[in-house]
C-alpha cells in the first residue's frame, strides 16, 4: 500500500479483489445449496459496490431503512426487501417505492398491519418477521395462531401479498466457533420447519430468509431456509473473525491512520482515528474493550494481526493503541501509518462514508452518497 | 413540536433559541472572567451554527482535524487553533492554511517538532499541549526542562512562534458534581500556575487555554487560564447533565424516532434509531449501558426526563428502549414519535449530519457539509 497510496488522514481501505471474492464466494454457496441470494446492503451502502454484485448475477437485495431502499431503487435495483419493522409514518414513501420496483416490507406484529391496512395504495409483498432467538423483534415461531391470523389479514387485503418469513438470527454473533453456530441453527431450523409445515397446509410460503453473516458463512445445511441475506460478509471484520465466520484472508477492509504521538512510558501509540472514524463498537478481549487491532502489512496487503496491539480507547478524533508488544511498538514513529482491523466494519463504513481502493486507483463513495435524509 | 414538524424518520432536533442562549451564556461568562473565548467547533461541525457565534462577537475557534480547519477557514473563520497533536503527514495542507488564516498548531512532544522543522513553509503559531490529568497526550506540567527546550526550539525557528499552552482536562468527564470538578481544577490550576510562573521568567506565554465543557460550565475561578475552548456546551447532553455541567433547560438537541414495534411482554419499545443515528456512546446508570433517555414533551419542547425509560440496546438501525415505567409504556403505540436525549451529543451530531430546527422552519447542515475528506 505504502508504495501506491499516500495516506495523510484516517482512511478506510477497500481491497476490491477480496471484496469481489467474498461476493462471488457467497453467491456460489447460495447456488450450491439451491438458495436465493438477497444480500443485505446496509454494510457497504454503496451503489458502486452494488454494481459488483450485479456482475455476479445478483439482482435482489435487502436494506434496513426507507432511505436505503430509495437510494438503491434510484441506482437500478428493482427487487428490494426492507427487512426492518415497517415504519408506518413513512407509508407514502413506501407506496411510491412499491409503485416503481418489486418491493417487500416486513411486519413483526398484527398491530402494525391494522395500522397499515387503509394506507396501502400500491401492490407490495409482506414478510412476517420471526424471532428465532435474538429477541429483538418478530413473532415467536411457535405462535402459529397469531401468525396465521396475520397471513389471513394479508391475504384478504386487495394490494398485499404474503411472501414468506424473514429472520435475523443475530444471536449467532455471540457464538464462538462453527459448532456453536451450528447448534443455534439446529434449534432455529427445527422451529422454522415446524412453522413452515403447519402454515403450508393452508397458505403458500414463498420464501424463508435468514440474514446473519455467521450462519450464512459456516452452515452447510440450511433446512427449510430458501433465501439468504447476509450483509457483513462483503467485508468481514474483527468481530466475524473472532466468531469464526471467516478466515483472515477474507478481510476486505482496513483502516489506515497516522500516528500523531507515541507515549513510551505508557506503551501507547496515539493515532488520528477515533469514534467518528471507527464508531464506538467493540469486542471484548480478556475482559477489555477492543475497538480494532493493529495489522501486519506486507507492501499493499494486510497479512496478519499484530499480537496484543489493540485500539483500546477513543475520543472523537483520537485513538489510543495500548500494547505490551514491544517488537511492534519499538520502531513506531510519529508520522507512521498504522493499519487496523475494525471491530465492526458495517459501522466503520457508515462513519467513513467512502472507500479508498488499495490499488490506489480511486476513492469510491459509500453511505448512500447523495441520498436525501430519511 | 408535533404541531409544527411531521417526523417520519430518525431526526436530530435543534432548539435554536436554547443553542443561542448557551452560546451567549458562555461568551458572557468568558467576558466576566476576562477570558478569551475560542469555542471548539467539533461538536456542531456546522458553518451555519458558526454564524450564530459570530453574531455574539466570537471570531476565534478551535477544531480537531485538518479537515475541520479547512472547512471553517473556507467559511470565513480567520483565527483557528487545531487542538490535536499535529499530523506531520498533512504539513502541506497546514502550510496552506497558515498562509490564508491566523493558524495555530499544537504539539505534544519534542519529537514531532524535530519532524516538522524543515517542512514548515509559512508563519504559524505553536501551542504546547500540557497533560493536566487526562493522560491522553501532552507533556506533564512539571516537566519544565523538556517544555523549555521545546519553547527554545520553536523560538529559534524563523517561521514558528510560541503562543502558549493548551490542555483538555478530559478527566472532568468522570467527575460528578461541581465540587468534584472544582477539586480536579484545583490541582490542575496549581500545576499550570507553577509552569507559567517558571516559564514566564524567560519566555512570553501568550495564552493558556482549557477546553472541557464541565470545567468551563461550573468553574468560578480560572486561575492562570486566559482562554476557554469548550465545545459540547453548545448543545449539552445526558452525559453533561449527569456530570452536573448543565441544567435540564440548557439541553439544546434531542433525537426524535418513530416507534416501529412494542413488545409488552419484555417491556420494550423498538424504535428506528440505532448505532448509525445515536453512535454507540453510552453512560452507565446502575451499572447498565444507557445510550439515551426518553424525554417528556410539552408541545414543541422537551420538559423533563422520563424516569427509567432508557435506550439500552442498539443495532445498526434498531434501538430498544427497555423500561419499568409502565405509565410511559402503556399508551405507546406503533407509529408514535419518541423523543430522546442522547448520551453524547457530539457523536450523535456527527452521525446525523444535519439538524431540524424545532421551529419547523428548516433543516440546517452539519458535519462539515460539502467538505472534502481529510
Amino acid at each position: 500500500m505504502s508504495k501506491k497510496i499516500i495516506i495523510k488522514h484516517p482512511t478506510l481501505l477497500l481491497d476490491e479483489e477480496q471484496c469481489r471474492a467474498n461476493i462471488r464466494g457467497m453467491k456460489a454457496k447460495a447456488d450450491r445449496y439451491g438458495l436465493k441470494f438477497r444480500p443485505h446492503f446496509k454494510t457497504h451502502q454503496s451503489a458502486y459496490i452494488g454494481k459488483w454484485f450485479r456482475e455476479y448475477g445478483v439482482h435482489s437485495c435487502t436494506v434496513s431503512s426507507v432511505r436505503m431502499a430509495r437510494y438503491f431503487a434510484g441506482n437500478g435495483w428493482r427487487d428490494i426487501l426492507l427487512a426492518f419493522p415497517v415504519n408506518v409514518n413513512a407509508l407514502d414513501e413506501i407506496n411510491y417505492l412499491a409503485s416503481i420496483i418489486n418491493f417487500q416490507m416486513m411486519i413483526s406484529s398484527a398491530d402494525v398491519l391494522e395500522r397499515l391496512e387503509k394506507g396501502v395504495k400500491t401492490k407490495m409483498g409482506v414478510r412476517i418477521e420471526i424471532n428465532t432467538g435474538q429477541d429483538r423483534t418478530g413473532l415467536a415461531p411457535e405462535n402459529i395462531e397469531a401468525i396465521e391470523a396475520i397471513i389471513e389479514m394479508i391475504e384478504r387485503h386487495p394490494l398485499l401479498s404474503f411472501t414468506g418469513f424473514y429472520s435475523h438470527p443475530g444471536h449467532t454473533y455471540a457464538a464462538r466457533g462453527k459448532e456453536a453456530i451450528q447448534k443455534l441453527y439446529g434449534s432455529m431450523k427445527h422451529d422454522v420447519e415446524m412453522l413452515k409445515n403447519t402454515v403450508s397446509t393452508k397458505h403458500s410460503v414463498r420464501d424463508i430468509t435468514i440474514g446473519d453473516t455467521p450462519g450464512c458463512s459456516v452452515m452447510e445445511d440450511f433446512g427449510p431456509i430458501s433465501e439468504m441475506s447476509p450483509g457483513n460478509f462483503v467485508f468481514y471484520d474483527l468481530m466475524q473473525l473472532s466468531i469464526g465466520s471467516c478466515q483472515f484472508d477474507q478481510l476486505a477492509v482496513a483502516m489506515a491512520c497516522p500516528v500523531v504521538d507515541v507515549n513510551r512510558n505508557r506503551n501507547e501509540v496515539i493515532i488520528h482515528g477515533g469514534a467518528v472514524h471507527f464508531s464506538k463498537e467493540y469486542i471484548e478481549v480478556d475482559g477489555k474493550k477492543v475497538f480494532a487491532q493493529v495489522l501486519k502489512m506486507d507492501q499493499d496487503r494486510w497479512v496478519g494481526l499484530e499480537e496484543g496491539a489493540f485500539l483500546t480507547a477513543m475520543s472523537q478524533e483520537h485513538g489510543i493503541i495500548s500494547t505490551k508488544n514491544s517488537a511492534w511498538l519499538r520502531p513506531i514513529q510519529i508520522g507512521d501509518i498504522v493499519y487496523l482491523m475494525p471491530a465492526h466494519s458495517c459501522l466503520t463504513a457508515d462513519c467513513m462514508q467512502q472507500y479508498r481502493l488499495t490499488t490506489g486507483d480511486a476513492w469510491i463513495p459509500g453511505k448512500l452518497a447523495g441520498s436525501m435524509p430519511g
